[in-house]
């Protein structure tokens, strides 16, 4: 079945949803994006996903075309038209289309173009690699210095994808000055005598709406958090490993550049933490 | 006039030139470009700028949909088309539309997007500004790692294009560990005791068609050259600033963070392989 996608307030066939080869986003990236997770045809995070993406659109000058409101009744309508029980849905804001190539900005009049689709992901809370956790690689971060702000300049990320890939694992995480940014796409943890320990917010890495639930659910559940940078090495000789995103939730990580992390098994630290960021997601969803 | 573009193989006014929202060109910046000058119809180092998409595609791992015959014939057709005299051709190829959205790459068998499309500009050999020079300014360079691809990932180029206009100053340089790398779109000299000083190709910065071919005139002319990194203040204290680039050719600098450089006036040596590259470049016109 084909979907139907959000363009710029029309609700499309996918087949038919098209950008401008003058698009901003199409020629200089210049464009950010969100990806929210839908679990049982309702949102998670919603309210966090629409404070980065105006953060993000603050970041580069560039105008919110819609509100809150109007997001929320368009992820709403893109759930029921396309019947989402469990996924995704993508959320893109470029520049626009000002007609021509110019490495300035466009006069402050050209619409910014909004693209929103679903991906079905049946089971997206019950992933089998929760289980059993993922295997990474280290990789150096040769991204550039704003990955605060959530554009598509993904390039680097998906090289790094492809390189994890060709070793036979699940996703590598990014190494800049000898101390771990990030994953691909998520924010990176390790477990270490029951503390937590995970990157300080900066410019170096993104603000992860699924990072501030799971630290908010760890303090309150009394667990010891951590804020500060670490090496391969120090989450190689760590009791846990995990990663957070919006679509992977609390993903455990049982082995790094080839060495099993705490045993090589799912810890227990990271199997409490994705039980209570699903359960209270969805007790908050929308 | 509207103009006719370029896009997989169809000629198409503007306005119907478009690409899908799951181009990978719009939604992870997974694409590469090449801008060519045009001048009396004809086509300025062709073969240069082919030769670099083609070095851009290898490093993505990217399938090149076209050769470098058909690139000619279809640049050709778009400055018959559209009847340039002088201006630019712009050429993008992205990895294609996959259908849906995933860091990994596509299958093999996802056709890459080629779109193209022509930029007027009368009288591009003569612009007044390379008689009066260019003002720049210093920022940070906060690019990725792999400048030497050239990708669409333009975001910081821009921003850093918005932040010299700002300032009132026609470009910016960008500066990285104390040592300018280039400009937003273009590569950096200096000229201080008749020594032609710019930056060693390396993934720090753009192998420029028109730096190499610069090079290679100025040594015919028995200029002398080093390649090596230089500061701000450097370049403040010489006797000559300029950069080059394929739609600019070669521009001189005469003021650098509020600072005038030789005097605030446009070099000999600038100047002279300003004529040079012009006049040699519009001989090997295809």
């Amino acid at each position: 079945m084909s979907r139907t996608v959000f363009v710029n307030g029309d609700y499309l066939p996918e087949e038919q949803a098209t950008v401008s080869i003058f698009d901003r986003g199409f020629l200089m990236a210049d464009a950010v994006y969100e990806v929210v997770s839908v679990l049982n045809g309702k949102l998670l995070d919603f309210s966090g996903h629409m404070a980065r993406l105006s953060r993000s659109l603050d970041a580069l000058e560039m105008r919110n075309p819609m509100d809150a409101e109007a997001y929320l009744e368009a992820h709403h309508e893109l759930i029921r038209l396309n019947e989402i029980e469990d996924g995704l849905i993508y959320l893109q804001v470029s520049r626009g289309n000002p007609g021509d190539r110019d490495f300035a900005y466009p006069a402050a009049d050209v619409q910014p173009t909004v693209v929103m689709f679903t991906q079905a992901k049946p089971g997206l809370a019950d992933a089998p690699a929760a289980k059993t956790g993922w295997k990474i690689v280290s990789i150096d971060d040769l991204r550039w210095g704003r990955r605060d702000i959530k554009t598509v300049q993904l390039l680097y990320p998906s090289m790094a994808k492809m390189a994890a890939k060709a070793q036979g694992v699940d996703d590598a995480w990014l190494v800049e000055d000898g101390m771990v940014t990030e994953g691909t796409s998520n924010n990176a943890y390790i477990v270490k005598d029951g503390v937590i320990v995970t990157r300080a917010l900066s410019t170096d890495i993104l603000h992860g709406i699924t990072r501030a639930a799971v630290l908010r659910f760890a303090a309150e559940a009394q667990m010891k958090v951590e804020e500060r940078s670490f090496s391969i090495a120090e989450a190689q000789a760590a009791d846990e490993a995990f990663v957070t995103s919006a679509s992977a939730f609390v993903m455990p990580v049982v082995e790094i550049d080839g060495q099993a992390v705490g045993g090589g098994r799912v810890g227990p630290v990271a199997q409490r933490l994705r039980e209570i960021y699903i359960e209270e997601s969805r007790k908050a969803a929308v």
